[in-house]
């Protein structure tokens, strides 16, 4: 049996991400901004039949990220697969990007998962096994304006992989990054229904001219569709793939 | 029930990927060059239950490639994924290079993958469905010496693929080239006995030093490996992943 | 003084990198289908008091690529900088695309940059100085639909420029790939006149809407551009850098 | 005349910039740590007859860096080009990475180059013309183990430089990342000297074995490369290149 903390986990994708290692059979360690995370760990846990625990941990506070490890680990004895998918956006023009949203963009998606990697580390050494997968973003390989600090960390975060991929390689842990193009969420569902009031467009217009402009299959990610690709990158047979950004993000890279 | 078309898939790397399609329960169209190829393709369907044909199409002879194909679609009604596996090697130095073998490689380890998504091209868009999966290889990311012919056929392999990602969009057609560093085959493993015969170092040296120095993970990539990537590749949630250069290489390319 | 082979000089890029090197005092060969080649050849000399010959070897030819190097070589005792810039294109989908287009392609623009290199390579190991640039395009990074042959060969050519990179390196010869976005040339000028017609549209729309939509620089890269960053990479502070694919592309490849 | 702010100037790879723009005729801001930087700055004015003031901002205060940036504007009446190439490093494994040396790293590599690069956006969008180059590396895109705070700032700064180039499409200008590999500075010297005693080597094996065991070339890039190189990104030539990250880094990262 394995055990898989996932940061964001609460909502959103981080969520779908751990309904589908729940699916597999791991425990987790779910953590996220949700007031009743408890209650949404509890729920899955019956659901699938594993253990779960939530640790409500703060990404820009080093102190409660290692403390979530060590919870985690003294629950479970072990962490074997981090999932470092919290993080945050602002989009402004360059002259105009606030600096305490670039340093919390930087704290929260790029620093966050130094220090998580750096923490169950130990544990994943002397097991002689481990997976770090990071929910980086089509952003971690290439640019869209308004988002410098988003596309900065990003891109960090596939950097942060590539170098544990190779300090992880003596010891069966590999990291790599997963690059989604636009996922549909809750949020974005939302999103779209708005924006095509605001236009006067139909929602479909909205989705393939506007949301989806960078795609080129006119259609979302699906959490599910992450939560599969995270549960390939934690199987045995995905032991030779090490510091990669895989993309998945309907063509967007390819153009 | 799907089918899969497997270039080069009555040995090696083919047959490893071939295996992990028929355990999946897919029907394959064999292609290779051993002459019990016939056997090998009678054998695996009896093994996992599922339907298989042999067709030992030339990978230099256009027409043979589509005489294949049409007999694939005629024999299953249709061909859901193309596995493109078929290659040889050459390895000197440029001024040393033969024109022969420059056109032999480009000939089979790219433009027969240029033949055949064409010639399966009606089928699948006509099922709204498909997958081309090409095997290149970290020489389609990068290079290394005196392999002039193999780098350039498998870098132009990953374009041909991220341009039928892109043609593929409006019709639920992926295209996908999968990367990888060494690969544990029947002939490698006999190349290391004689590597450790021949420099008089132990077979562990000949493999970490020699044969892996690329690799930070100081490991081959098995057929099995392979296999169950390309298994993924060819999976419904795998749908948003097009046009990508997915490597297995043991972080070859990270450093 | 040095000396510079260009290929597809007569006219456009080529004749616009030819010019840049002739103002630096380099001698040239030129090449390209004019009729009137000699003549072009014998004008630029005159205008920039450098030697120039003319031949007008078939790109499909390997030994008409042999001759004209030996040429080249016996006319001016060396060739120091090979600029292989011939090429055709051709656009049509994948399931239309003529074989014959595909051959010619894959002929033109990427083998007879291979056998360019081999048969000026001898020349360059001697000297032990070379500088080898391959017009690629950024085609040879990512894709557009319905360019298959076009996009395979200049990938194939950006991994041919690497493999030649690392093999020169002993020898005091770098290779690298130029890969521009959106070239202006008397062609592309008559097309957006007659594409501004046809649409109704003004000739800046043309520009900016379509023909320039993947430049975020709405701006078309000039012949001299390209031929000043040709004449850089020629530069001994460019001895460091082998191997590369260098974007000339408005932004193209940044998003 | 045109204006330079290059960071980290007073030593090393900066200081060799800025000498390369000092021959070209541009005035420098320089910045710098060492003690008689506006020595530095006074010599440089003389020896080439152009202007320089100097500014000890430190890169871990925007404050200081708006001032610095004030002061240039104040003193030229514009900011044309803005170099960031003041950098650190650290070196461990990330177990053992310190949470200060990540922080220092991450904020002097990367986040100063955020808040020179928007305070320096207003006049050259004024201008409608202007070059940001950042000084990464080849950790900008590719990793060594026992660096991760570098590598992630690394990429980070390339991100960064897309979505600047994108951004500054518009108005004329620029960004792009340059990417050295090992460069040649009196402290790297030391260093070979330091390291042939120590393992009783020779210099030349230290120099081709240890330092330069990345690149293909065995040779350092020197900082009147990387400032030739600079310079030509600054030159309106260049002004098709945005969003790019260039190698100069003998051949490392095509392999």
């Amino acid at each position: 049996m394995h055990t898989a903390l996932i940061t964001g986990s609460t909502s959103g994708i981080g969520l779908g991400i751990a309904t589908e290692f729940a699916k597999a059979g791991y425990n987790i360690i779910f953590n996220g901004l949700e007031p009743n995370g408890a209650e949404i760990a509890a729920n899955i846990a019956k659901e699938y039949n594993i253990k779960t625990i939530f640790n409500g941990a703060n990404m820009l506070q080093p102190t409660e990220l290692q403390a979530m490890v060590k919870q985690g680990v003294e629950t479970f004895g072990t962490i074997d697969i981090l999932v470092c998918n919290a993080g945050i956006q602002h989009v402004a023009p360059i002259d105009e990007f606030p600096e305490e949203k670039w340093n919390a963009i930087l704290g929260i998606n790029l620093t966050s998962a130094f220090h998580l990697s750096k923490a169950v580390w130990p544990t994943m050494k002397a097991n002689k096994w481990g997976r770090i997968i990071m929910i980086a973003s089509a952003h971690g390989l290439v640019a869209s304006e308004f988002k410098s600090a988003y596309v900065a960390a990003k891109h960090g975060l596939v950097g942060l992989t590539k170098t544990l991929g190779l300090e992880g390689a003596p010891y069966g842990i590999t990291a790599n990054a997963i690059c989604p193009g636009y996922v549909k969420t809750p949020l974005v569902e939302k999103q779209i229904a708005d924006q095509a009031k605001t236009h006067g467009i139909s929602e479909k217009e909205v989705i393939e001219k506007i949301m989806l402009a960078k795609h080129a299959i006119k259609d979302f990610v699906t959490v599910e569709d992450l939560g599969q690709m995270a549960v390939y990158l934690a199987s045995n047979n995905a032991r030779l793939i090490t510091g990669t950004a895989m993309p998945m993000d309907g063509g967007w890279n390819a153009q």
